[in-house]
């Protein structure tokens, strides 16, 4: 069986996503497109062989789509994820799940309706495998307890419509799915610490770094280096600290080269580059499953809310300073396991 | 369109393709097991859903198969390969091609005859990632013109029935297709050095390690540490040494650790742990050839016919110490570009 | 000239200093050795052919002695400087300066009425040849202006004496000094960090690990990692996080294995083995100011007195968990430049 | 007690030893220079404050000379060592011992004849931490018995005046000595590859790379790439490749930096830097052996006389591409243990 797949948001993610459809993904193909820019959607309905939708909800719902990759701007995800559970589609949503913490509540809320989990959020970290070899040498038990964890995520350089706020949103956002999954754990405390100086390279609205520390609710205490400018490229680093022994995430590269400027190692240019096969893996599952007809699995809505509730104090800790609380509810049965 | 595969040869690495059939790729599906063991047939067509067959021939031009997986020891490799030539499906075949050199010349001349590429060679390490990279690297000239490459190939151990030839035409026999592929040029001659020692871990039929010496068309000298019984893990090196630049292979570990015994990094135990992600890549490279209605393309018939001279050379050499010089025919046209 | 050499204290850190003189370090010999144990006085001064003292201020005023090398506790440093001071004789200490500030003050005020450089403080990290390199590449500019520090300073054990105090005053000692000493710029404030867990490896009376937060004059934010038990070995880790590139120190191992646990780098499992060139050349930098007739350099009894504000306030902050501002006050002219 | 030193041959290892007795080394002075050029040895007895020589025999037999370091060219250093020992003067002598092997056993009949170990020769890596560190491992038995070794010698250039057979006379001759020093036993054979390319960047009258085949007395067996004019660097690597597991040298950089090129780690850019350490090392310790008054240690006149033979062989080698064997005549008891 191929999955004839609806893609709704044609910008840089969608488009990634069009070309991996075509390329590299088996089992399914990209059947209808939608944007909110005509133009795009014949553009693209075009060079993919889709039928253009102009429309999600039409998209949606038409006959000629199995299902849903949401990769709109993130405030359109909760009516067209709401759209495809009515319809009873599967959807992959690219994150956030929602803006914020209420609206993903009711998209937890509406799944566990369905009785049956509808929805793999794009965390695609969760699919990288130097962090699935961390998590399999953490629960081998091989480091003991864990009690701290560094993380870095830096980026070459953002736009200039890259606010203070996306530093928790969009790029604190995958540390904090990837330490729940890494320990298991929810985190429940936050406070973003602004340090006294900022790099010259960031926008003027921008504080860049910052220091972001989160406490899990067994109490292990992890750092995170959010430097959305770094300049030298894009380097994510987690390091997990336990009572016999450290463990982390090696700088992956795959060829040395000793040249005039000495001893080097590649090191990725962009989040697309360093996680190329962590990207084809989540969209690879999210099709096996779908073909095979079973529930969905990987990332959640719940993590998706979840993640929001941590965002939304980070947010908080962002204008002042302060310590906050992250208060998760009980997960509902629909998430558990 | 599901291709439809039937597999010959239900041995370690048939079984191991089964597996990747049903977990792994995509757009195709096991639909015929063949093995001269009617049990393992009758076992493995039960356990994959799939059409036993006790006659490989059968198997091959049975309207259950759209494509054929031959993983039969080499000897039974020219039959299986012409029939499927004869009946126009493709093929994918694990190495080696043939045994030796002059049947392999068969099957060139009888693909040559059918004016199609209609089989792909199981060297996988073209599939690897850091090859391909240590590739590009060289292609962009960052290294200047290439001089020297050191290369190793160390197992933990092999079995008993491992023969001292099988250090040629199963070990070396990889770095010899990697080799022409790194440089885009052909090797010329081969030179086998049996070192003064060795290791107490071989049987006494072998002389382990083995250095075997190459070079190439333009001058290239690359050597070869062939170590099968390294006892510390599955190693692969290659460096290639260029006129401004060095560059190889990383150990391509993913994760570090700090522990008791010092700083380390995980060193692969296998062949297929190594070359795990070649291995599918490989496949997925096949099938979608085939489902896509192109004729086939990575490491060809003509790959697996030169590596055979070389490997004839080889064994020359294994036997008098001597260079031996290989005289490479021309390239047919259907292998060229 | 050789300097005769007066050892007071001669717990771990005297005896390894005696070893040294003997063994390593030229230009010099001790001819005096100074406990309040009697029996290891005599122990000492026979195995060294020195003569035996049971009085410090009788072995800094004997005509024996050119220079004095302090290792007695931290509380009895104050008394043997101001006396080696009084005499007119260099000293060499052992770190801490004094247990408080105040004391250090002291000393300060005493040598600046000298008019001359006295004391090099033990801060043997200056020495290292990898923290020089680090240095050196922070001046040259290639990373731009520092914006963050990380840093760790992992034990592999601590004996039961091992206060949470010592945590700042004996370990994160060491990096407030280094930190200074790569920036060129005084600390400003510090806040301690309790994670909410501690290793089971840890005496109850400890907190273990910490994480203690400075911020320097112009704003660069450091966290330091202080792991007291962490089981594993001697790790000590420092980088600079600057505008335009990164830098810090590697593991420093000189050689590297594949075993069947796979690729290793030694780590230290002491101080002694990690610094042992640092404190060779700490002691012979001393050695050569002294025979040449110079005003002695490096680490300065103000690097002491400064290092001192800081852990008074970092001790002020493991009480209360607030972050506590150093006011350092104007530097003497003396320890300009 | 101070050694006073005269130094003969004031090129540039010469004044490198005058900078480092003059900086570095303790328990020694220059008292006497010498050199065939008048005014260099003017000018250098005007710098070092030393007495100006113009003749070697009256610079050896001076009442200001204690111990004589021998720094002129080879040919030279027959005739100055017959007449330090003649003198009874200890020697610290520039390798190669002599130019060729029958020179050599001349100084080692006259040694013997001497009754004790008056010379040591400067083969500093015998004092390099990382080769002691390697030999340690591989004495203590971790790797198993050795069977094969992989070394590389490169440089970033040599000047016009390099000539082919000092690649083995002066590049090789360092891995010869090493190889005997870790493995404890000699070389009994030798070969010399010509790879079929060389690099562009040699002088038309090189052969740049080259590859030196060793063979020991056990039957261990060494490659050994030698290529001075590989442009990125001075860069060392030897790996012992053994039952059990696998040992060699790390690239030993001290500071690690990620900037926009990569992760780089330095590459020393000469011999003067990546042996910085040993040869401080290798002096002190013949200083200090002197000052004890201790027979001399390390390498001696029959490690420069056997590495003489094995230099022999190689350049027979280097004519016909043939192995060559080395006879290896008993060994004195002055140079056992």
């Amino acid at each position: 069986m191929t999955v004839n797949i609806g893609v709704i948001g044609l910008g840089m993610m969608g488009r990634d996503h069009l070309r991996r459809f075509s390329e590299v993904i088996s089992g399914a193909k990209v059947t209808a497109v939608c944007d909110i820019q005509r133009e795009t959607v014949d553009e693209m309905a075009k060079t993919f062989a889709a039928t253009p939708f102009y429309d999600a909800d039409a998209l949606i719902n038409s006959a000629l789509v199995d299902a849903v990759v949401i990769c709109s701007i993130g405030p359109a995800h909760k009516e067209q994820i709401l759209a495809a559970f009515k319809a009873g589609k599967p959807v992959f949503c690219e994150k956030p799940l929602t803006p914020g913490a209420d609206e993903a509540r009711q998209i937890i809320d509406a799944e566990v309706k369905t009785g049956k989990r509808l929805l793999q959020l794009g965390f695609m970290r969760r699919f990288d495998a130097g962090y699935q070899k961390l998590k399999q040498t953490i629960e081998a038990g091989e480091l003991g307890d864990i009690l701290l964890m560094h993380c870095a995520h830096r980026n070459p350089a953002v736009p200039e419509s890259y606010t203070l706020e996306m530093a928790i949103n969009d790029s604190a956002t995958h540390e904090i799915d990837i330490i729940r999954y890494l320990l298991n754990e929810d985190i429940v405390a936050v406070r973003v610490d602004r340090p006294g100086k900022k790099t010259s390279r960031a926008c003027p609205h921008l504080q860049d770094p910052l220091i972001v520390i989160f406490e899990t609710e067994s109490g292990v205490r992890i750092d995170d280096e959010l430097f959305v400018n770094c300049g030298y490229g894009y380097d994510i680093r987690c390091e997990a600290v336990g009572e016999h022994a450290i463990a982390g995430l090696t700088g992956q590269a795959l060829t040395y080269a000793r040249a005039p400027y000495g001893y080097g190692q590649n090191i990725a240019h962009s989040c697309m580059e360093r996680f190329a096969a962590a990207y084809d893996s989540e969209v690879q599952h999210f099709v096996n499953r779908v073909r095979e007809g079973k529930a969905l699995s990987g990332p959640s809505s719940w993590d998706g809310y979840v993640v929001a509730l941590v965002c939304d104090a980070g947010l908080a800790s962002l204008k002042d300073g302060e310590k906050q609380r992250v208060i998760v509810p009980q997960r509902p049965a629909l998430y558990q396991g």
